[in-house]
């Protein structure tokens, strides 16, 4: 279970310095590495650390290479040491993770109509309807639920109890956190004299491929057309997507935040957790919504966008919020100051005693 | 899988103009819809659309039948085309969906005290405690619990993974979509010395007819008594509803909201996205409570509440936050200008150039 | 069913006044309680209720004790009536539960390998992986998955659809509501030109004794270090709790909560419903935060700490959020005003006629 040095390079790319044959066993921070580990340094910040650490290797940037004098252990020079780092530990963890036989646990239902790769792994209780597709290496853990028609791309990972629903599909390479539900209906109703009548909701959930979906988190079906989730969109724990929701490739979105129905955000965006985006509206690519922000309207300029009411001990909060409920009654009497000031200004420059201001010609006329 | 029209009406109404034979195979938006297909107007602003629309036939008000003069294919006229497209499409809806074989699945546990109809479908890995009752047409989806003396009302619908807890109901027609939990403990503890010792939440959730309750959403069982939901409330995905909750019928309530204990909820009510209810409050009847707000306090009168920060670019929110924090000191600058300038004032008006104000006064005395 | 207030005495002490012999079957509010049940007086407030109630017993204070007259039952003086209350419903509870038989339901899977003790109740569609150990008398309901390597204390409670997943560990006495996701993995990304590369999340999720934990709350296990949860934290519904945070002992969470990353929260803390703490920063015991806030920095000092906007009419929102959005310009307004008016004064104060403030001493001038 340890890599060989010039194993990683090849794998992973970069400049070794050092020992090829060198073996390590996993991976850790400078401070805690042991000499069977490697580590990293990705904050020049830490170059310090990084001189003192008991690693048997190191990663770490071209620049911080050439600053890093007293470490003298084998050396992995690369552009982006954290990625390296985030690879590695990938490595390590399958080496370290249980075998997984293929195929489908006595306890699952599967409908003899779904096409279930040979190499695939369903765990008990999971049921996947008719007509379902699951990919080449897909793992779907105990207690999931694969919907009539739904498509799951090679190696993608369910954890236990996830709930895909009919037609959707999720790509290659996904992983899908416990409690997550892809494909309830929308929420959308017609008013009929103060009642609610139901919309069907016809739509699916389309997910590309590298897709990460959080715990408890929700991703609801179309009304009419679909909701779509772009590749690489990464989505943390009890995120709401509403229905027709579009997510730009690369975005990530932190826990607890909510897309309301039809809003369509961009690429590379990162949006903060519990922030709220409205619905029907668009953000641009590169935006960043701060957390327990609210995005009313469109955002059309890339950017960090915030809006939530500064922490306060209590009693200051509620002067400081009486006063913002009383801000135009404030408004108000800063006019009225204005308007008095700007009276008495003219009957003052009016008053021969003043050609006032400025004040030193003003004493001059003492 | 075909309507004809004279069916439609016969079920749902609606004056129709054109040929009752007319068969449509499914309901589509104006621009899209295909000459085999039904459409509708509901909003004025789409009547050129109208007038192009390839459909088949076309729901419409009376206002719009007069006013849309170049379609040419049948029309059904009527009050509400909204909702009744609505209408339209759920029966498109059930004639597309796949038929259901009514029983309980053999990989489904059913205690042999719980009353199931024989007409109700229990799917695979779903648990029924003792003592439990399931409606006529009830369909029970995969993985699904339903605790002990619990009771689920005809024509009523749980999607996959749905947890109805021990005593707790759900009336007729209701939908609940998966991972919402019914029934689970009120959050309710003494405290002792810092520490806190539970009390048994003894009360049950009791929800009327025509609910939707959306996925992963969680409604806890009252203290003593029972929390109550109303018929046809409808709840989006990922909302709390607190212990000795009451939400008055035909409230609709959007994603990520919650509503702490004991508070109640008039009817007709519509709570926007990730708001926040106080509990032991009390909101009227036909408010509307906007997205990412907190009522703090009971809201007696109809009408629309909202309070949440403007959201901008990160460095302007930072200094209208900075002075959000200083509106006191804001507040008192003011005030020492006020009082300033009326002293100076009342020494102006004193003074013999100065019967100041208004201006013109001033320029007759100079 | 009955517990005669000997017992009650005997397990829970407080001093008895009056026949221990006498029987009650629940315990119930002053003003619904009958013969057969026992009450409670908590808040002076009530004591006219406690006068008139018809319990066959009383639970209260001695301040009360000695001034509540009337009531001619049995008394039981204690010094926390509340905490109390909530000790004898437990036990009126235990009584009316259905009995469980220990032992291993035959749709449940479990590994060879994993320690169930024989006292556990093990229900239907739960997975019990490799190693997994779990505790006497524990109690895992429907559909719950425990994963390889984790450890569930004695007594420890799982309702139907918990998650716990490998190497992750609850103590003694802890409640785990339906929907709850436990070690889920962080969300940790390396970003490389725009794309996320995942950090394996490689910790645990430790949670002491007494614990309990509500419905559909997520609880991320670490990126290499744990996430800890002291002894007796209560967390309610939809909390979501990232990766390396710590939660101290006794804290209480209310529901929608979110904790993010690598945040420290001390012991006695009280988390308002939907508030949100920002990661890596460190929240002092005793500290109170309020519903929909948000922690920006670490709170150092005991006590309550509040940020909301505060709800009004939509319409006074409206123009309260535009002057909210330009504070700075009313700032620059008021300094114009004292600049003004400084030079004015000087002004003044330079005139003859003005000597002016205060204003007696003008009209002796005059």
């Amino acid at each position: 279970m340890s890599i060989r040095l010039a194993q990683l390079v090849e794998r992973l790319g970069g400049q070794l310095k050092g020992d090829g044959q060198t073996e390590v066993r996993g991976i850790a921070p400078l401070d805690v590495a042991g000499s069977a580990e490697i580590t990293f340094l990705s904050n020049p910040k830490f170059r310090a650390q990084a001189e003192q650490t008991q690693a048997a290797a190191l990663i770490l940037s071209e620049a911080d290479d050439a600053q890093v004098q007293g470490y003298a252990g084998a050396r992995i020079v690369t552009k982006n040491p954290y990625a390296y780092f985030a690879r590695a530990a990938q490595w390590f963890q399958q080496l370290a993770a249980p075998e997984l036989t293929p195929g489908i646990h006595p306890g699952a239902w599967v409908d003899p109509s779904a096409q279930v790769a040979a190499s695939a792994v369903i765990g008990p209780h999971v049921v996947v309807e008719a007509g379902a597709v699951i990919g080449e290496r897909a793992r779907i853990d105990a207690g999931s639920f694969v919907g009539r028609g739904a498509r799951i791309g090679d190696d993608t990972h369910f954890h236990a109890r996830v709930t895909l629903h009919h037609g959707c599909e999720i790509g290659e390479r996904g992983i899908v956190h416990s409690g997550a539900v892809i494909g309830a209906d929308g929420f959308g109703f017609a008013n009929e004299a103060g009642q609610w009548i139901k919309i069907p909701q016809v739509g699916r959930v389309m997910i590309g491929a590298d897709v990460e979906i959080g715990a408890n988190t929700t991703i609801d079906r179309g009304a009419l057309a679909d909701t779509v989730i772009e590749e690489g969109v990464k989505l943390d724990n009890q995120i709401q997507i509403a229905h027709n929701c579009h997510i730009g490739a690369h975005t990530a979105i932190a826990a607890c935040a909510g897309i309301a129905g039809s809003a369509k955000i961009g690429k590379y965006c990162s949006i903060g957790g519990a922030a709220m985006i409205h619905g029907h509206i668009t953000i641009a690519d590169r935006v960043h919504v701060s957390a327990g922000t609210l995005a009313l309207r469109s955002i059309l300029e890339p950017g960090q966008y915030t809006g939530f009411y500064p922490i306060a001990e209590h009693r200051e909060w509620e002067k400081s919020a009486a006063l913002v409920r009383n801000l135009g009654s404030m408004r108000e009497k800063i006019r009225a100051l204005e308007k008095t000031l700007k009276t008495l200004n003219k009957a003052d420059q009016a008053a021969p005693h003043d050609a006032a201001s400025p004040a030193p010609q003003n004493q001059e006329e003492k």
